[in-house]
């Protein structure tokens, strides 16, 4: 019987196992090696014979009985359908009525698209589940110090209807063709006016590639240079999106601890003394999820390490305008002698996340990659929200947009620092930005922030547990706290809730262990 | 000297090899086994011992040099630099001024991002740059038989303007935060609607996702499904951007030939049963660039194949409703009893591309994977046009727009297939499609439409070579020709130049091979 069937598998190919031994089965009935009414080998048998799980063969049959190749008498065992040997359409000729067969029978294998994905991992690995509220029940009107989000409601709504009118008013039927690829090039001129204001004088814009949002940036670098197992370098804590799209290009990731100063340049020296690496993820100014801004002294290091070791810096200064002190940091670039540094700018914290639009600064030895890499993939930016921001940055409304909300962040960032000293334990920890969105908290031991992030959504307060920045696992004690998209009487009240619930925590598993310390000599 | 240096090359590291061979000297230059003064191995004899090319190491040493590693004197050899040897600063001071010092000497070498690309494919391997007339000197107003493009002057500019602006008076803050990565559901349903039309009764909105149109689709597919070296079949010739996409994700593309009534289902047949295939990706309608749609009988043999053989199908509906004749052919998507068609649709080509709005229908059990994909790549497309295009459909504009259009084009077609007959040589051969954009022609032997092109574009008349749209070579007598962008009497007049231009070279040709064959006997 085995050797008529012939079922020859090849572990490397891309099909599915099962189909194989179902493919190699339909060909055995049309080549008339197994003619109609033959009783087929057991699964279990088959399935030891081939070197496969059982339920390898019996996926394979029970497709063939659903197509009508074979049909199963209860407990009789798997024979091989009496119509099944008829001779296949010759090519050329209309099909044969074989899918009105079909029909009459139950309904076919749903077709078996996930089998064909070409990594795993696709499925299972994505840490952003964790920033989910879906699986949770959630109270109305939630208290949300998650996600690193613009308060819509302190959107310049009125700035930005007008410019849309103007640039329609203007605009003829050019502003619906394609686009270029790089972008608009009144809006990668006034990228460029902006980035001056920082000190990032050679900054030209046949270097600035508008994107769809900065997240694009992520995933060209990340397609551009890293081949599976490359080695790239990540802050840990880091931006989750940042080490998604760097996990899907296969690399693998190493990371480097956050200090208070910015990250840990002494391990950065030890881990790339050990291996090369393809380039360092970085956000200089306002971490997220951190909050943490590079110290001058670190800035200037990191700059010098790289120079001296070679190293690839993508900057990412996702937050650039957000700052709540007296003058902005500088971004690394404005000071990337070398052409070491590719830059990722964005609109969507600052501004509108819903327009997309965010920005690149390449060596211009990349400009014609990153046009090829548009072409690929989307082909360029939607051009009516490309026009519509030019105008509405060039019009001042950014600025002006720019002084009211870091007024308002910095009030509520005073407000929630204010609150944690009053609810958190004694013992938790964090960090004070003057910048961005975000802050970062760390607790005392027995505490599990994906655990408390369940409860405390339930009592209706969101925020972002630890282990979701964690490209490698961690931070089951630490929580991302964001400050800007509530009132400041809600930041309070949120607080409040989760250090309460922190609190109880806390007590009962002192409670527990005090319990079990006490009742140890009796056992 | 060599043992002193310990330069370790690891072929299969990312780093390149004269950053290796640089990173060890400079290495043996601070642990002090070679001191200041100290003269270096000649290229030649290093790049001998380590089995590398001269250049390698010559470019090492300039690089060391740039840095101030090493000084080379004209002819007296390469030596290790007088301060060179210093101490590293100890990690945790401030940098000490070595990047002072570097800016004393002539400018450092420009850092080396090309060699950080995963693939130098990347860079080399483009078709489209034949599409691109940017290398070639054009004449003012050049006639356009080139592109997939609609004409922008029959823009519904005005009610375009008017959606716009309606969507903007409704519009709350909320049109401007991030939208959802699955798409905005209103456009989402009118998809469903626009679908059932063409009979595709079991499309539901949850498998709909709205792409930044469907070159993303594509692009989504190749990275969901291909690992490098896995087959994909696509026609031949075919769509230069799908078969790009495919490409980055590093898969071997296969291909069946186009025949009058579509693809080959022969040679098809023929090559699954050889190999397993990750899917096949099929334009059935009026397909880009040959115009041909499948006929009936082609199109219900292809879906009995995949059935029966379990082949996933992506269907390219991107010309869906321009079609001239009655009524418009069925998508294979109608028809998909087994659900293994992934289709893909677009506005680009009936309404306004720069819009950037395509969509993708996927099986109910990949809709999380697809969601996943536009986290890690580029969070959602664009609100506002989603939202504005959702207007502009739901008040009929999209109807009365492709009414016009499709009366206009089947003229602009009309003209072209008489121009053709009038000026092109008798034993040319071309398309007559009844829907789309495109048409192909073949061209008699002499004649390679590479040079054509570029001749062609020089007189002002820019076509596609047919070079562009095979994915493993071919196409150097044909050519696509888009009759949709310039009116009949450009058309015509196009027609006459090209056909005048290939008179020519088939006249110069045969009078060479008259002269050669004349010439033969007096050898």
């Amino acid at each position: 019987m085995l050797s008529e069937l012939d079922i020859r598998i090849d572990r490397r190919a891309a099909q599915p196992l099962y189909l194989q031994v179902a493919d190699a089965i339909r060909g055995a009935i049309r080549a008339g090696r197994v003619g109609a009414g033959t009783k087929l080998p057991a699964t279990r048998s088959l399935a030891r014979d081939l070197g496969l799980h059982r339920n390898t063969v019996v996926e394979a049959y029970r497709q063939l009985e659903q197509q009508g190749w074979l049909s199963a008498g209860v407990g009789a065992g798997t024979f091989v359908a009496p119509q099944a040997g008829e001779p296949e359409p010759t090519s050329g000729t209309q099909a044969k009525p074989e899918a009105a067969r079909r029909e009459d029978e139950p309904s076919a294998a749903p077709f078996a698209w996930r089998d064909l994905l070409r990594d795993s991992r696709l499925l299972t690995d994505d840490p952003s589940r964790w920033l989910s509220t879906r699986s949770v029940p959630l109270p109305k009107h939630p208290i949300l110090l998650s996600g690193a989000v613009p308060d819509r409601r302190l959107f310049p709504l009125e700035e930005f209807r007008a410019s849309v009118r103007a640039v329609l008013d203007d605009a003829d039927a050019s502003l619906l063709e394609y686009a270029p690829p790089e972008g608009e090039e009144p809006l990668r001129s006034w990228v460029v006016r902006w980035m001056r204001r920082w000190g990032a004088q050679q900054v030209s814009a046949e270097r600035v590639f508008i994107l769809s949002g900065s997240q694009q940036g992520l995933d060209l670098l990340a397609r551009l240079f890293l081949a599976p197992e490359d080695r790239v370098v990540t802050e840990a804590p880091t931006y989750t999106g940042a080490f998604m799209a760097l996990r899907h290009a296969g690399a693998q990731i190493l990371t480097v601890p956050m200090t208070a100063a910015g990250l840990d340049l002494d391990a950065l020296e030890a881990l790339v003394a050990r291996q090369p690496i393809k380039f360092l993820y970085t956000m200089p100014c306002f971490q997220n999820p951190t909050g943490i801004t590079q110290s001058a002294a670190v800035r200037a290091r990191l700059l010098d390490i790289a120079s001296r070791q070679r190293i690839a810096i993508v900057e990412d200064h996702y937050d650039s305008d957000l700052f709540y002190g007296e003058v902005p940091p500088r971004p690394l670039i404005a000071d990337d002698r070398g052409g070491q540094v590719i830059y990722l700018g964005t609109f969507s914290k600052m501004l509108f996340p819903g327009l997309r639009i965010g920005w690149i600064v390449v060596p211009p030895d990349l400009a014609d990659v990153v046009c090829q890499f548009r072409r690929a993939t989307d082909l360029a930016s939607a051009t009516l929200p490309q026009s519509a921001m030019e105008h509405f940055c060039r019009a001042g409304h950014l600025e002006r947009h720019l002084q009211r909300v870091r007024r308002i962040h910095a009030r509520r960032l005073r407000a929630m620092l204010a609150a944690l000293e009053r609810h958190f334990p004694a013992d938790a920890r964090w960090t004070r930005p003057d910048g961005g969105m975000t802050l970062w908290v760390e607790l005392p031991e027995p505490i599990d922030t994906l655990e408390l992030f369940h409860e405390a959504a339930r009592r209706g307060v969101v925020f972002s547990p630890g282990a979701a920045f964690y490209p490698n696992g961690g931070g089951r004690r630490a929580m991302r706290l964001t400050f800007n998209r509530e009132s400041e009487g809600r930041i309070r009240r949120g607080i409040e809730i989760l250090g309460e619930l922190i609190a109880e925590r806390l007590c009962a598993r002192r409670m527990d262990r005090g319990a079990a310390e006490a009742s140890t000599p009796l056992l």
